[in-house]
């Protein structure tokens, strides 16, 4: 596939297949300029420009074509402009920033789609919000015109949103009284967590489908300034000109260049230089392996930088991050993923010990932000997990992460050849380097319960973790023996695979994150839920829902029972 | 009504109606008894006994009329045997503890009576553990045979869980691989975050049908001892005697009797003494009327005690509690409550006053009690809540907390008559008194972005707040004059009958807990979110969903798309 001329939607055989594959010269709803330290991100939403046939994206509403663009080019501020401190969010119609996801595409999407794309949504905001917090790149949405629904929940994932104060620019969040559905991407969550907005004055604002005036919302705490159209500019540079002060990138001004991955995509899945996703869809299981580096990395600042989107951990995590979206969105019947690793160990080691040693360098420092959004992408998949700890696999440091996002990790005992058995190895990438959305580790979340024990496993850094000692450690949790091995692998995946798919997507939202809370797991694991509750309610998608109703005059009949 | 007599299940003209009044003699399911400073709750389910018709309570198994004993027979260890320190759950059955909710009844049941179900069952077990932290009513559950489903949810909220180590006896929540449904009565969510379960291992728990055993069960954290059968009756009694030296519980052996309310029940609504709820059903909206002790409250403990069940606190609360319960489950369709306040705002200050000097007296504490968790039911009460500071009102202390939970608080503004002008009042009740289930006060989540905020409020204490005042401070929403009152309060009220009740149940659950989480609103939020939308899928509830197909042998048919 070449990602230089395909449409994003494409066929492939006779499945119709998304891809995330894009660059800033087919961009057709996103304008990407960067001037010194500041990027503009200027939102004009091209109406013919949907994904999927069915309906015109007016009003600068947005639909997954359109995120998967600002996925792209957030990616390209990151890697391609790293002297960029500040992204400046504005729109390129008059009188209207944005109005949200598409109704209409939404009224004609399966409940599915509709998750997927929401899913989707709230990781590229995510995304935003990590970059501020771990590598100083700020954000301002500057706000002129209507901006509703969806619109003022990209505003709202900005470090700050500035608006004109005219007659026609308001915020607003309509969905409860227009559509009969909530602000499920971020939006309530945001209201009460990020912004602080009261409880009761949320309440009003979320059900009313006016917009709120620049002095009110300021007063709300809906957005953080305003000034009248004269002074605007120079309100949006001050704002600039403070969160360029708060940013902490100093990168180049000239960066890496993000040359297409070139996924083959076939009948058997997709295929990647160190990833591959084989896809056996009467099994509904795929098996996904990511291979160690072929050789030390690069490991010098110029070689790093000599090395660019080929360097093995940006290209690895570019593949992975490629990989999950692929499979999420276009293997929907798949529900069971099998995490397996290949290659050298030590070069896994040496490469993390690379990206430690280098971690204040802009290219590494961006490099470990990709890897940590990709494996925050993992745990919130919702697949069934499973890593296999297997002969000739590499668990090591950062792959080591891969194994703790699973569900479930089975390691392979080999006691009569203890030296040519699997093992795993911990390093500084298990300690800290990659948070889960939760705000802990992958090892803080599994030992909740046992604090005392993430000092013992510092001690054990380097040095391989056999099955029995990985065991006792509980740092897996299975380690059948070569006897078993096969047939007990074989029988747990059909078990998995034949368990009803929602009540695993369920349970797992539920298992991976105990306890602590962050605004990005509330908003996955509480408003999320109830979005797709809310998305499969008559109330919102029967024939006479609000959601499939909107825009045809007729007004929505509910069944008024409370639940 | 007459509690001592009434099925829990009556013909109200021609509407069906559950009361929650209930009464020891009655039980069906229950047999409380009481030695010393120990009640034992045993469970021995009359399999005819179901509250609707249509199925069996086969196994041990529960229905809401099992729960709802339970409810009763806790607030009866509460008033009426204040000496006891430790309940201890077991079962009148052999081989079998309790096999969880009845898969037949779930089966037959809509969607809003499987979710106000799961919600008082929540609200139940939540008040075991509500009763063990604060008022030191400690628990253990006595595990002999299985322990499946909702039973072991259960278990999980009693402070231990002892288990016979024989061959029969096994904890297991096998609601995903056995019903495509979720643990959703608090499994999935106190394995991980009170039981500290490793996520993997519950992972493997919660998707195998076969129960786990003693030994692994303990190894796993999933109970807290073990003994074998002739060890059994001592190893509870170890449980006991530990639990017992917990326990802060110090009141006599004799109690106060909780004697019934004895509601009058009617077409317009629900009638106590100190409590009204009118019903308008075209309007779909309630309102709940709350009214102030008619002189000043028993302030002795000899006093209070010789007034018993009739002391106003005491009996508002189990008033209060009711109406909610009754409105909740019977009127479906009334999705808005108004909640108002009548009476002499100094006899309620002069309660609360007394409800803080004596607040480490048994019967006062229990009240206190009682109070905190009815409040903690309205805060979870899936309607819109709109409190009206109107003339008549005494929204003061304890009655403010009403409003503070509402989703809106509006306020008459008199300007030209300040001195009749309804004013607010705050006392030690509203700063810390009744705790919600974030663990916060109701003033600290309003104002959780501003902490500095409560300070400031504390310095108000006592003097009546104003309609401009309050406003200022935040207190309270909106506060029209007598000109704009009652046409913005009708207006406001249709606007908000008119929306989406499954949008404002989604929103409403978000907006009302900011920030902070705990075990308790993960339940309600996160965990019953999701239960909510499995409930609907056609996977579990479709004609092929194994919910539906439970018990006939045929097995289930899945969409396997996962979302």
């Amino acid at each position: 596939m070449n990602a230089m001329t395909e449409p994003l939607l494409f066929k492939q055989g006779d499945r119709e297949l998304v891809s995330f594959a894009t660059h800033p010269g087919k961009y057709q709803h996103w304008q990407l300029s960067v001037d010194g330290d500041v990027a503009r991100l200027k939102l004009d939403i091209n109406e013919d420009g949907g994904i999927k046939p069915g309906y015109k994206l007016k009003l600068n509403s947005y639909d997954l074509g359109v995120d998967i663009e600002l996925h792209d080019a957030l990616n390209r501020v990151r890697f391609e402009h790293p002297a960029v401190k500040v992204v400046v969010f504005e729109s390129g119609k008059d009188r209207i920033w944005c109005s949200g996801a598409n109704i209409y595409m939404l009224g004609v999407s399966s409940h599915a789609w509709k998750v997927n794309f929401c899913k989707f949504t709230n990781e590229t905001r995510n995304g935003l919000e990590d970059s501020s917090r771990h590598e100083g790149l700020k954000s301002v949405a500057a706000v002129t015109g209507a901006c509703a629904g969806g619109g003022y929940e990209l505003a709202l994932a900005c470090d700050r949103i500035a608006m004109v104060d005219d007659r026609s620019s308001t915020v607003s969040l309509p969905e409860v009284p227009l559509l009969g559905v909530l602000p499920g991407t971020g939006g309530l969550t945001r209201v009460t967590d990020k912004r602080k907005v009261r409880r009761d004055l949320a309440d009003i604002f979320c059900t009313t489908s006016e917009g709120v005036r620049a002095d009110r919302a300021k007063d709300w705490k809906l957005i953080d300034a305003h000034a009248k159209p004269q002074q605007f500019a120079q309100l949006v540079e001050s704002e600039v000109a403070s969160l360029r002060r708060q940013s902490s990138r100093n990168g180049p001004q000239q960066g890496v260049s993000l040359s297409p991955l070139n996924a083959t995509i076939d009948e058997q899945g997709y295929h990647y230089r160190f990833v591959d996703a084989q896809v056996d869809r009467e099994r509904r299981i795929a098996t996904l392996t990511v291979k160690a580096p072929e050789q030390s990395i690069e490991a010098t600042p110029d070689a790093i930088v000599a090395a660019g989107a080929d360097w093995w951990p940006l290209r690895v995590a570019r593949e992975l991050d490629d990989a999950i979206l692929n499979l999420r969105t276009n293997e929907l019947e798949v529900g069971t993923w099998v995490i397996q690793t290949r290659g050298r160990a030590d070069l896994v080691m040496q490469a993390d010990a690379v990206l430690e040693q280098h971690k204040e360098h802009w290219l590494v420092r961006e490099t470990l932000g990709a890897l940590r959004r990709t494996l925050a992408r993992l745990d919130v998949t919702s697949r069934s997990l499973i890593a296999l700890v297997d002969e000739g696999s590499c668990f090591a440091g950062t792959f080591y992460e891969l194994a703790l996002a699973c569900d479930r990790i089975y390691m392979l005992d080999l006691p009569d050849a203890p030296d040519a058995a699997p093992a795993l190895r911990l390093s500084p990438a298990n300690f800290g380097r990659y948070p889960e959305v939760n705000g802990l580790t992958r090892l803080q979340t599994r030992f909740h319960g046992e604090p005392g024990v993430i000092d013992q496993l510092q001690d054990l850094k380097d040095s391989p973790i056999r099955a029995d000692q990985a065991l006792g450690l509980g740092l897996v949790t299975l380690t059948p023996d070569d006897i078993d091995w096969e047939d007990e692998i074989r029988l747990m995946l059909e078990e998995r695979a034949s368990l009803s798919p929602d009540a695993l997507t369920g349970m797992e939202a539920s298992l991976r994150f105990p306890g602590a809370e962050t605004m990005e797991t509330r908003v996955f694991g509480r408003l999320s839920a109830w979005q797709n509750w809310i998305f499969i309610r008559p109330n919102a998608v029967g024939d006479e829902g609000a959601l499939k109703l909107f825009g045809t005059g007729k007004k929505a009949r509910f069944d008024w029972k409370r639940i």
